[in-house]
């Protein structure tokens, strides 16, 4: 058995998840915390990259031993949040730990994924949202948010998303959306879209491309015939990291039985 | 005329609001952005001094020109607020300003204040939350939320709350609690209170007796009788500074007719 981790972070200080040369990522520090309480070296396999500056709610992760597909310990597993948070640095903490077979794969195994993007929509910054939300100073209208909301339904459904990334992986552009809404909570004009993969940059070429549509710009019964025609600039600037948020990781069900 | 703000602060990073020689404070701050707008060195006038580590969403402070009960200036009010934000940090915001008369005073002028304490309750910490929330892994059951809710009624009404401070600074120990209650949202319990005003560590040791009911070791009906007992070691510990914020402040609604 792996154990599979569900992690929160704010992502301010991280070159993102996954370790890299340049900078300080998530999976460096799961590294050394895993290797305090468990003793060995591990694997620690996540279930996306994140951006730099991207936050998570419900990050999930597995953790074997290194070069293995499992990994034993005398740790019981309800103990290993609390264990792991004792060695991880205050804006990383382990919310929760569960037991999966040795073929649950954290990356590949992953069905759907939502994601949130807050808006802070005042006319001046609220500091306690500093880097963690992107601050949009004039104010959107309920019409405004209406028509974002539609913008959003056309994003729906299966279709190729080269208009909506950075850069050309060379990976298939295709990619299913679930569900996609723009709502407003008070202050805050929170976009959520689910889907079964995202491309490079894509929710925050969306989010973009919503406040194009927000403030008139792109009108929303454009995007359907943008998308078709797959093509990047006809489609709004990348929005910031900071506003951000992996919400929920799918797996398949039997993993959980 | 002097100029009210309305400002919002993280106070993780300051020493309090006041300015004192041993740390960075939020006056300070001001101080330095008041010069650089107004071009003139200004007395910036808190509606409190608030601990070190603790928020605030609406902190209201006045400015006039230093040893004056005045400002003359150029800048339209409706400008302050940017105007002062470019030059403050991002921990400080000024979210509104408007004009008050000569005789308006921001601290002795103030009717009612309304604070929050935020507890996260839940076994592990939410990164999102740190330093910005009491964490108490153990869970409260809704009884016990109730209770909290009980012992915090019992502190409505013209009391002497010299039971309640740390400390004594030879002021009147009597405050007017007008209104004070324990919700529950989500895995957030939050302990609303207003009054005339507040002792030192007053919210916090409210708090920290709060939290005692809730875990049983004070029963709420007991509240009433510890109170006119004065006597501190009746009560709980102190809450740490970085759950409370100071949400609203009440002044005399002639100034703004």
């Amino acid at each position: 058995m792996k154990i599979l981790l569900k992690i929160a972070y704010v992502g301010t200080a991280y070159c993102g998840y996954q370790v890299q040369p340049n900078g300080v990522t998530v999976q460096e520090r799961l590294n050394e915390a895993t290797r305090a309480v468990f003793g060995v070296d591990c694997d620690v396999v996540g279930c996306s990259r994140t951006d730099s500056g991207v936050h998570a709610r419900a990050f999930c992760a597995t953790i074997a031993e290194k070069g293995k597909p499992y990994l034993q310990t005398t740790v019981p597993v309800a103990r290993v949040p609390r264990a792991l948070n004792v060695h991880l640095p205050d804006d990383i903490a382990v919310l929760d730990a569960c037991l999966v077979p040795d073929d649950f794969h954290a990356r590949y195994g992953v069905r759907a994924k939502e994601y949130e993007y807050v808006i802070y929509n005042a006319p001046e910054r609220d500091p306690f949202l500093v880097g963690r939300a992107w601050h949009i100073p004039k104010p959107f209208t309920d019409e405004d948010v209406a028509a974002m909301n539609v913008a959003a339904a056309a994003f729906v459904g299966e279709h190729d998303f080269s208009a909506l990334r950075d850069g050309d992986d060379g990976k298939s552009p295709v990619r299913h959306i679930y569900s996609a809404s723009v709502v407003r909570q008070g202050e805050r004009v929170l976009f959520r879209v689910a889907a079964n993969g995202f491309l490079y940059h894509m929710v925050r070429v969306m989010t973009g491309t919503l406040a194009e549509v927000g403030r008139g710009k792109i009108p929303p019964e454009e995007i359907a015939v943008r998308l078709a025609a797959c093509d990047r600039s006809l489609f709004g600037a990348t929005a910031p990291a900071q506003g951000l948020y992996l919400d929920r990781v799918f797996y398949p069900e039997k993993y959980f039985e």
